[in-house]
């Protein structure tokens, strides 16, 4: 039986600060780092060794990764670093601090872009400053696939389709995985394995830094899930 | 022009207490961690951008690359860890004190052990405590493979099959390439690179978390070789 463990990335500078981030590359903060050290550990007390590790290209979930893997002395695993794990792109709002857009767009309207499933975000243009057009780690990218923002629904998009060619053949050969990553990447994977409706996916929260096993069959059906804390 | 950053690891536990290390996974010092972020500024202010980078499976290489990546903000590129860059393997030396292996050994012995191109050292078998064949970083490889013990040569002969098959095409290819190894797996490197002698590849030393720039033509010539301080 394969075990998975998906873990969102510590506490970042701007889940501090409010600040909506999507791909901006925020660092975490020193509570943060503390949270994902503290994952190590308890990694290395559950006993669980992984054969593969996965997270996306930006820095808080690479370090929570890094962190939670030194501390249960298993650095050396191989590392594939993706896009498609990356946090849901907030568009136009990144980097607007929550209280300030409710502000500016009234509390319902930036409810309902936080918690419906597929409406978009006011969307960033390509040669807006701040789009992900500009950043080199995305230069290997058909332009066409840099979103200017996304709804959940469009993160599972591109999450799922590395999860069926990357992740779900290892966990079927039997290797153990993990995967740091963000809180909507990692709702869209939840979703996906756990079959749960669009609404109430919506209301499934992880807290940053604690890291959540699943167990599989030989057929990919979820055993059990359990929160190490 | 593709460029190559070699760096050797911050300074280790055991650099300090001067015991001989090989495959023994001792973590960086202080002075090591800060050395690493050192190299990571150094390289930030050159202006290096890298499409890939390459490690061992040992923590100190693999920390002293994220230091350095981190520093310079491209702690997101690919990331290859692999066996083939390790240290030299020490054999039963592994773990012993410079100055207790020579009042042992004799001091003229341990020089040769130290110094000479293809002198192997005294070797450890697969079932003595510390032999890398009871290391789960290693169980994939072909038990053969696993050294109880190497000299330079030996260690030339198993990191140029990864150089030519995993790096070199990408210099060719004109992406620039980071590797942060250890001494005598990147005195490996710059003897089949520099095509340096047996004799004189022993004198050649690499301070550590000093990284050291090739520029490549398009044939994979040495156009120039520059220190980062």
């Amino acid at each position: 039986m394969a075990k998975l463990v998906l873990i969102r990335h510590g506490q970042s500078e701007w889940n501090l600060s409010n600040q909506f981030t999507g791909w901006v590359d925020v660092d975490l903060s020193e509570e943060g780092v503390k949270q994902a050290k503290n994952a190590g550990k308890l990694i290395k007390a559950a006993g669980l060794e992984f054969d593969y590790a996965f997270t996306s290209v930006l820095t808080r979930a690479i370090k929570t990764l890094h962190y939670a893997l030194e501390e249960s002395d298993q650095l050396w695993i191989p590392e594939t670093k993706t896009w498609r794990l990356n946090e849901r792109h907030y568009g136009a709002l990144q980097g607007q601090n929550k209280a300030e857009a409710a502000e500016k767009w009234g509390d319902e309207q930036v409810h309902i872009w936080r918690r419906s499933y597929d409406t978009l975000p006011p969307l960033l243009n390509a040669d807006d400053e701040g789009s992900a057009a500009n950043d080199r780690r995305y230069a290997n990218l058909d332009p066409k696939m840099i979103p200017g923002g996304e709804n959940l629904k469009v993160t599972l998009e591109r999450v799922i389709p590395f999860w069926e060619d990357e992740i779900a053949p290892k966990l079927l050969d039997g290797k153990n995985v993990i995967i740091a990553a963000h809180g909507n990447s990692l709702r869209a994977l939840s979703k996906y394995i756990e079959d749960i409706s669009d609404e109430g996916i919506m209301n499934l929260e992880m807290a940053t830094g604690e890291p959540v096993v699943y167990d599989f069959n030989d057929k990919l059906e979820v055993q059990s899930k359990t929160k190490l804390d």
